[in-house]
């Protein structure tokens, strides 16, 4: 017999449920059991005279056990949850559970101890359901304007971009480096004339950073394009990539955000607001009394991230701000600058919080490497340097968060959001 | 003005192509050149008298440089390349290229070490394209299927599975190794009540294999679904999964593999052959004469595997074939097996490689503690044992390598497919 869904099984027929056994009420005549699946819950109406079999079953049950559970299922409005309930006369039991070692609302470090028990809420498994929606339309968007999939390598000959934050392996004879971002590799696809690409895969970063966004390893989703005029062009793309992703979330999900989280999926208009760096301090300034010093205003300072929150819908109306014009000191060397020096660059702020570095790059051997010289870097860049010699088109991209963006949608922290989160103190289960 | 592709720019029209110079002829009073995008190539004639700053920028290339090209495309039947040319008033030079350091012809190894040089080939980005196609298409058909996306760790606290084989790293003040296998998290993914999943993601292996088909690091497709009634529904939907991928890819790309690499797509026909590991012996003995030990019948041999390509074609008229019944002793202690200690899992052959392990798993905690405590497993596998303690669903899977799959479409070795090798003499670039 096939296993039907709770929420799909049709009322009259018999059918075979199959899930976890949320709540056991055992009386002397009848037992009414809750049984949970991916899809929703239903009673189970035990008539334990009728079916000792089914009684006896019952009898072994614990909370969180599993069963397969044969029976019609028909309508009673006297039943609280949904209206209706399955009338057993089958119960197997696929697994017998021990006493659960937490509690719902146990603190989120012992949460993460049993990561797998504490997934099974719904407001836990919606955020893998809407991240499957969201990355699904990303990944469609793009292939539909002719992008190709990669998958570049996460075991690195050289320490790349900034050598105190990467992770150092032994690799056989050698030591080899765990990759903090495909860029490199990215730029190398642009380099064999691959056009556009993207990549998802893992990211990682040995960084001792506490923070409620950052994790040691998380998801990284990278895109690069050939021929682009400028990293405007690379803007929006990213809108409207970022537009279609929602769109498809809130069609497939936004109900069950606002019912779980009290969200709203806000789908964002067309083009999404941008201002110059130093314009943002000034309106910070002027608006809210936000103020730093000149010299930090070459950045974006973490309460300034926040407050653009604010400052993007009380000037546009809009949840996302694109920031251009950064200082060329607090830039990757391998973006390209203007005659002025000014990095050709942005970064995009979604409720307060950074989620992208994007920019067109230097694609130029003579000027990459006078860049690559001045921020004082040696030999680790050497291989990438060698991708500009033999022909590249010009070329520029973006990287995202997988999980710092379903994090942001959902109004979760990195350690709630990622499947199983990575920190400095935390590497298991 | 927008950038054209080659093999659409409309002839007639004044257009703007962007490309890789593949060849130049520069003559006295005109020059030709041969363009190359990623969709074609096109000569573009130049008129030197008429555009002198045209023939200045032509003076400049070299083969393999990067330039953008605007002029009208015209019809020519003199012109061999399609039967048209590009007749340009405006070149930029974009990128120029210093004298290539490989052949096309080179060996391998230089190719390697050049590797986005080597990937500027139609075969080559060919590769991508196809690849593209086909993983897309499973995620479809997963998603379709009401599968989950995850993304899990790469790090990992333990060695898990075979100590041996796995590279280890500093982890801040203490050890972590990198994931061989999303196995263990796949099935805490069960246990979580995500009643199907899938992930594709690197997968780690520090194994000193030098063949032509194993990487150090390869791209990993990994599924896993609950509530299965026995390996066989997993078998099904694997069959499908390929059937749907291998449909996609002769439909975008079967005559493209055809003309680059002479080999037909074939869509297989549904269900997939299977036999049992010892039938498999007893024919390939009474077919082909091929013999081996006893002792060595509990597993398929590297011959007995590329053999199965041709017995399958002669038996089923079939590239596939699923192979079951393997010995207890060389199946994963994770895998149910059946009252007579029988693994309930099967490996499936493609053309004679194997492209699959995937089995029924044991969720049963007793009997899971039972059969890692055969093969010797101490507090390694503890932390996985835990999720079987408090409540899971049966459930079954299997893993397939990307690359591999690609590699066999194609008729390639591992080193040509991956986007950039990893074996053990080789982490560059």
């Amino acid at each position: 017999m096939q296993r039907s869904l709770i929420a799909e099984a049709p009322a009259g027929e018999r059918v075979r449920l199959q899930g976890f056994v949320e709540n056991i009420r055992n009386k002397r005549t009848m037992a009414f059991l809750v049984l949970r699946d991916s899809t929703g819950r239903i009673q189970l109406t035990v008539e334990k005279e009728k079916y000792p079999e089914v009684a006896a079953a019952v009898d072994q049950l614990t909370i969180e056990s599993v069963i397969t559970a044969e029976g019609t299922i028909v309508e009673n409005d006297y039943v609280k949850l949904g209206g209706r309930e399955m009338l057993p006369d089958m119960i197997k039991v696929e697994s017998i559970a021990e006493p659960l070692p937490i509690s719902k609302d146990a603190a989120i470090d012992s949460r993460l101890d049993y990561r797998w028990i504490d997934l099974r809420s719904d407001k836990n498994l919606l955020i893998y359901q809407a991240q499957t929606v969201m990355v699904n339309a990303m990944r469609q968007f793009l292939l539909d304007r002719r992008f190709i999939e990669i998958h570049t390598p996460k075991l690195i000959g050289a320490a790349s971009e900034s050598g105190s934050e990467v992770f150092e392996l032994k690799y056989f004879d050698r030591k080899a480096y765990l990759s903090q971002s495909p860029q490199f590799y990215k730029q190398m696809a642009m380099a064999a004339g691959f056009d556009r690409i993207f990549e998802v895969g893992p990211v990682f970063r040995a960084e001792k950073s506490y923070t409620n966004k950052h994790a040691t390893e998380f998801s990284g989703f990278d895109i690069e394009m050939s021929y682009i005029d400028s990293f405007r062009d690379v803007m929006q793309i990213e809108a409207e990539l970022l537009t279609a992703a929602l769109s498809a979330v809130k069609e497939s999900c936004g109900e069950k955000i606002k019912e779980l989280y009290g969200l709203d999926v806000v789908v964002p208009t067309l083009p999404f607001p941008e201002m110059k760096l130093q314009d943002v301090y000034k309106e910070l300034e002027e608006r809210y009394g936000y103020t730093v010093e000149d010299s930090e205003k070459n950045d974006l300072t973490t309460d300034a991230e926040h407050l653009c929150a604010k400052l993007s819908m009380d000037k546009f109306g809009h949840e996302f701000l694109f920031v251009t014009d950064y200082g060329p000191e607090k830039r990757a060397f391998y973006h390209m600058r203007d005659e002025n020096g000014n990095p050709l660059g942005y970064d995009l702020i979604w409720r307060g919080t950074e989620i992208t570095t994007g920019a067109q790059r230097e694609h130029r051997y003579e000027q990459l490497r006078k860049q690559a010289d001045e921020k004082g870097l040696g030999k680790d860049v050497q291989f990438y340097m060698e991708f500009f010699r033999y022909g590249c088109p010009p070329h520029g991209g973006f990287g995202l968060g997988i999980d710092r963006l379903t994090m942001l949608l959902l109004g979760l922290s990195i350690k709630e959001t990622e499947f199983l989160f990575r920190g400095p103190n935390r590497i298991e289960p």
